[in-house]
């Protein structure tokens, strides 16, 4: 089977808490920056999707902690298709750290008009991106 | 039946991305700052509980939009005991704009010895300060 | 003397770093918002301000710190009139902790058209709202 | 002469505001990071600072834009040594978007004891790592 796509991240000193780990909302920004690169990855530019009249947003977060990550570590986010929907799809990541997963998260991102008009199929182009289907843990 | 405990958020201006509304990870740091002002309303600091050795971790975290907030917005954050375990507990959150309801969260908190020797039990006067379980959605 | 104003910050249990404080860059935050406060206690809203076709950015800022504020501690901001030029103004921010100065903050913003065209007079009503001129330090 | 030290900054989707570019505050983010990394090519680890007893503090910091930074640009953050003190020093920064510079920074560091003893001399190890003086603008 194809290896995950990942995407390294640099944590920032200043998202380690008095805890001494990542705070945990920082998370949500690493996916973000993953969801991108594995658009990219597949061959869709973010900025090709605004100017085409549509972009995505978050209707579901879900992330399960096992463990966490702390500056410098050697971080990166696995990303993968978890379904495909209509309207909307369901990415998994999985949090890295030195090889390790550590976090667990599922995202479901709902497809918009940039135009205010609300829901609309997958693009073509963008279903494309994502790839074959490839959950990394079961679904509901 | 008791009114909901509301904790009140100062939308920040940087909050706000390009799509207009708050970034997703924020509701996360609202969720927090919520959880705390829950447990002081109930009679327990945050700071009380690391001076007594023990602090609360996230493993879980689960968010649902069914619309967003933006600067300068009212927005308070409702706080209930969803349920209570034996070392972990868990709450839900509801982002109120204006008195509407635009995202639910529901986060699983484990309890933690600061002295890095795991999980411990629910302390009682944390217990007290959950009160009554209250969840604002189905369990699973 | 007229009291200055304040506004008052809720210091987020994220923010805070791994020294212990508020990491660096949140002040800035916090000026932003004492800014819009500023503004509005002067009578004007920032939503006037980008309705009526134009907006400020910052073209300097500068910061001083001789101590620092934590989560949980009382923090008002100090924000009061510095300069006001002909498409400019300066103000000053002083960041207080129980009422002791620990943070010093000068920022200069410039009035800019959002359609692009840039730098502007600052309208009366803006003029207006900064109120009168009282450096908190010393002009270069 | 030498090339700048450069530091690549992935500035994340967050971090842009609703006028269109990076929010003020991050840019102190970018030479957090950017600070770390000098001292790194300078022979220190961070990590080895704090393993030795000190560490440095923000004691002043100044920015200055002549433009700004969006998602997805080409950034990276020059860094040099402006001065060296007794017990502080200055380092300059220079936000470069495609080789473009569009932000100056300048911050003061201070060094202090890791064991609350206060301000000491900077360490020969730092001093060394800072390297030759080189002020991207005139001194004060």
């Amino acid at each position: 089977m194809a290896e995950l796509f990942t995407h390294r991240v640099d944590v920032r000193y200043l998202e380690v808490d008095q805890q001494g780990v990542v705070f945990n909302m920082w998370y949500l920004a690493y996916f973000d920056d993953a969801m991108t690169a594995f658009l990219e990855h597949g061959g869709l530019l973010y900025e090709d999707m605004t100017a085409a009249g549509y972009d995505v947003q978050l209707v579901h977060a879900a992330l399960d902690w096992r463990g966490a990550v702390g500056w410098r570590d050697d971080v990166r986010v696995a990303v993968s298709l978890a379904r495909r929907g209509r309207t909307s799809f369901t990415l998994d990541f999985q949090v890295l750290r030195g090889g390790d997963a550590v976090v667990d998260g599922r995202v479901v991102y709902v497809v918009v008009a940039t135009d205010g008009s609300g829901k609309m199929s997958v693009p073509q182009v963008l279903s494309q991106a994502l790839g074959v289907q490839r959950p990394l843990r079961p679904l509901p």
